[in-house]
């Protein structure tokens, strides 16, 4: 067993080989500075060095303090730890589980080298590569294990319950919310990388549905499901990243859920494979005998049990797919022509309105000469200036989408267009589209850039009422840079609109400042409380699609309310008696909540919310 | 307490006094036969008597073996039992009980009349009226409870937990799987009468959301919402018989499902009184925070607590509602047009499609003179067969909705439309949409008719894909038929799609025969097996949206799977402990599944099936 990745066999590397071990992404693809001029680029497996030459000066006049705009703007570096300087503790020895395992799984599904462990023990929020970074690897799982089948899940999970092993499934490991990361290590703990699990085992074009190991990757899920003209249509923003297992077990959402609906409107059956048994689900259209149990899985982020195979609902693969860029004059007239538009009954694909911080980001994210340029050419300016009384401070980008039939898309363009032009939309044509579609999964790429420049970057998403919408952003974004300015330290914050409902919209929150002078876990911590708090003053979900994870769990008891509490601990219970699925995430243990076991905020030396 | 009808003032009759108590709907609506010529017609609260010229022939056609068309048709008369010649035990006492009820309750909210009782043992299946007919009617509840709001019903709960009381809530009262009956009289048992929680609490038109005690029923909760420009949009066939609360308990499915979703897809959050205390959801659009705990009550059919209120997706009441009807020439042309349909992305608001043997039966239920009599006509049929080469007795009637936006409604209708014309079907214009929205409600009233005159009629359910739909279709008809003839039993059996989804539809089945020479429950019990176990056959679910009760209890441990079975007991236990809430509905209990307390099939003497 070795995580040298040159030893390997091109077919032999892992997944987990391929994305970065501290960082977000693809290892080939970064941010970085051009010498000598500092100009930020990027960096990608099929180009390299390709400026954004507005993005130095954005990042200074946001990240400045005022009286320090004239001062010399250095980026500071804050480097990361190489693998090398980073200690591991040597994995506990569990001789008689493992004696077991080896009889079913080959030595290559095995693994318990540095490379593999630490990649397996952090998600990808802040806070995990924060500890990564300085090297604050504690609990790293001790053995990672790669199934090939729903079989030999089966085994392993039958052997652990069997041992009392930890198991923590990990499907493309890009969550936020420290779903997969070993809370203690008390007992012996396996990572479940589901990645070789890939396959899309059949596809029935006349139910429209097709059953998918859910170890696969957005990707590769979706190139093997357009070989036979289909597609899921699910497109999270980790979508390069992720796999179908852990949008199941997370509630995941697509860019496209206004259409393709979100996870859990995907979802016809699956196999979960718990401590006490598999649990089957039967694969057919809506049922009205009894409960529905698909649901206690969905959302159960690995706690309950491992899904292994999944019967999605598909679509044909679209005729036509068109996105196009508008400018709205403000976030108000973004906002009520969304609300038009959903009760118009004819709604896109796809609508997405950035704040006029997020826009004006868009427009220093653009590289020299692209597609996008045209958009914030002087002309357009003047024009939205002087004829349509734009303040270009206050626009608001949005990008809208309609895939389908090609007649279908025409009806909805014409529809909502017309909603639009009626809200003082200006339309920028389909080339803004095209750079959303193409630039989509970059952003995420800037926080490593800013870690490693004295700054950071975090996020924040939640469900809220149109009611709620434009007070809570407004009061968010106020709160957040006061709270930040008032100790000295500058700060950004931007949103957008992500998802529509009836009865809501997902607003999700960017946010940045510089790192305090111990470069710790403080500002994280502070964000993380005022964002969460602010959220729930306005009637915010806790999480519209990152989920609870351990990071969330502070505020699960609030949130879930007691009686169902109680009732997840029953199921708990049931399903996983022992505890071994992925402890002590989604709902605090008794012992947490009765203080006789640390829980998160104590662990970073900050008191946690009050129950 | 008395339950006397004409002793009450206007406004303390209550809506269980206005509906038979031993057959379907409304006490002034029937079927009866004119004379002298015993001709059937329908009396309604509005008209009297209105012939159905028709339908004695359709019946007497159907409903008679071979070789005895010539013999003279007569109805034998098998009349019910009046409620003075049915003996029901006296109710149990329970002083210290009942004193702490008191405390809370006005005496006119407390029943245990004689028809109050008989009203509050049975649902409307067939089992039911055979029972209640005969004047078999065990276990009638102890006491009728009429609750008036959510904390009463609290109150409620927790004495009967308290008392260890068994409580059943009852909405409608019209659910045909015996959901609401008590099937031992070990405990006292209370029935909750929920129809006097009848407001719509408050409506909220920018999240198009309405908050509803869910007692109300389904033409007050329409004319309330109405009131205030909104529409709920479920109707159900018990539509006029059922309440919110049935829906959500049942997960129930209206006849515009397709575009307004099934009751799950409606239901944003509601509260619900457990023996534990009361279980409250967020109310909010869609979350990923953890488990959606709401889909464990939806479908818990009463038995882990009482739905009080709930908050309810609601829509503008549509601008445009057009229904039209169709002439396929075969059931497999309107399969392949709905298919068709379903995957241009472009779905009417409702898609039913009658077989030739209901579309007969559609035929014979035309008045006298009426609105449908023009698709019948001489000219009509003759061109169907000389134009068009439609054989008649394989043409199937559909009936094809459209609502919502009049721009909607148009291009829907527009591309609908075409995909019809390509499939061969027959236009009829809009009349049988009309007749169809004016008389769907009143099929079931048959059911009585028929027994009064030694017939029965009964219904099973089915999702099934789109690859079993037509050989299930098949198979089930025949084998029904065969059934009854190789007795020398004339039977009839009918079928229609009325719900449709990517993956699947709902096919609905009726069916008839004469009775047995005992009138006993042999035959329901032979054809409940039988349509059970063909469905099963080519996977399709127990059923669609008429839920499980108690009749479908034998064949849950088969279908919801032993892991499942597992979890809901589990819950139970949570929730419920000392299983006071509609105790061995929805699960068999382990005494049953152990031979240890006699179940369903037992109890009538016919072996229940093989789990």
């Amino acid at each position: 067993m070795s995580g040298e990745k040159k030893e390997y066999p091109k077919e032999h590397i892992d997944l987990y080989q391929q994305i970065k071990w501290n960082g977000w992404g693809d290892t080939r693809k970064f941010l970085h500075q051009l010498k000598p001029s500092g100009t930020i680029a990027m960096t990608t497996p099929e180009v390299s060095s390709v400026p954004l030459p507005s993005l130095r000066g954005f990042i200074k006049k946001e990240l400045t303090l005022p009286g320090e705009e004239d001062k010399p703007f250095v980026l500071d570096e804050t480097p990361a730890l190489q693998i090398e300087n980073i200690h591991v503790d040597p994995p506990k020895q569990y001789p008689e589980f493992v004696r077991e395992l080896k009889a079913f799984f080959l030595p290559d599904q095995l693994k318990d080298d540095k490379l593999a462990r630490i990649t397996h023990t952090f998600g990808k929020s802040l806070r995990d590569l924060i500890r990564v970074r300085i090297g604050q690897v504690k609990n790293a799982p001790d053995l990672i294990v790669l199934p090939h089948s729903h079989e030999e899940v089966e085994r392993l999970v039958q052997l652990a319950h069997k041992y009392n092993v930890v198991i923590i499934p990990m499907g493309g490991g890009s969550n936020i919310v420290g779903a997969i990361e070993p809370v203690s290590n008390e007992r012996f703990t396996v990572s479940i990388d589901m990645r070789r699990m890939n396959k899309v085992l059949w596809v029935d074009r006349r139910e429209m549905t097709a059953c998918i190991q859910v170890g696969i990757m957005g990707p590769e899920l979706e190139k093997q499901l357009h070989k036979q003209g289909v597609s899921l249509g699910h497109d999270p923003d980790s979508f390069e990243f992720s796999t179908l297992g852990g949008w199941l077990a997370t509630c995941s959402s697509g860019h496209q859920s206004d259409k393709y609906g979100d996870i859990e409107d995907m979802a016809v059956s699956f196999r979960t494979v718990t401590p006490t048994g598999t649990l089957e689900l039967r694969n057919g259209a809506r049922s009205g005998a009894g409960i529905n149990y698909k649901h206690i899985i969905l959302g159960s982020e690995g706690t309950l049990g491992i899904i292994t195979e999944a019967v999605m609902k598909v679509h044909a693969v679209p005729q036509a797919v068109e996105y196009y860029g508008f400018l709205f004059p403000t976030f108000a007239h973004a906002v009520s022509a969304l609300q038009q538009i959903r009760s118009s009954e004819v709604i896109p694909t796809m609508i997405r309105v950035y704040d006029p911080e997020e826009t004006q980001l868009s427009f220093a994210w653009k590289p020299s000469k692209g597609a996008v340029s045209e958009f914030t050419s002087a002309m357009v300016k003047k024009y939205l200036h002087y004829i349509r009384s734009f303040d270009f401070k206050n626009v608001c980008l949005s990008i809208i989408g309609f895939e389908g039939p090609k007649k279908v898309v025409d009806f909805h363009r014409t529809s909502v267009f017309d909603i639009l032009s009626k809200n003082a939309a200006f339309g920028l044509g389909s080339a803004p589209g095209k750079t959303w579609a193409e630039k989509r999964y970059d952003l995420p790429y800037i926080r490593d850039f800013l870690l490693d420049h004295n700054m950071w970057v975090d996020v924040a998403e939640t469900t809220v009422s149109y009611a709620n919408l434009q007070t809570l952003w407004k009061d968010a974004k106020q709160t957040f840079v006061k709270h930040f300015k008032d100790q000295g330290i500058p700060a950004w914050i931007c949103a957008h609109i992500s998802h529509t409902y009836t009865n809501g919209v997902c607003l999700y929150f960017i946010f940045a400042s510089k790192q305090n002078e111990n470069k710790d876990m403080a500002q994280y911590i502070e964000a993380k409380k005022l964002m969460t708090d602010i959220i729930f003053k306005y009637g915010g979900s806790l999480s519209h699609h990152h989920g609870v994870g351990y990071e969330h769990v502070p505020w699960m008891t609030r949130y879930a309310t007691r009686g169902w509490i109680n009732v997840y601990r029953s199921l708990k219970e049931t399903i996983d008696p022992k505890d071994i699925c992925n402890p002590r995430k989604l709902i605090p243990t008794i012992k947490e909540e009765n203080n006789k076991e640390p829980f998160l905020f104590d662990v970073v030396n900050v008191k946690y919310p009050k129950l």
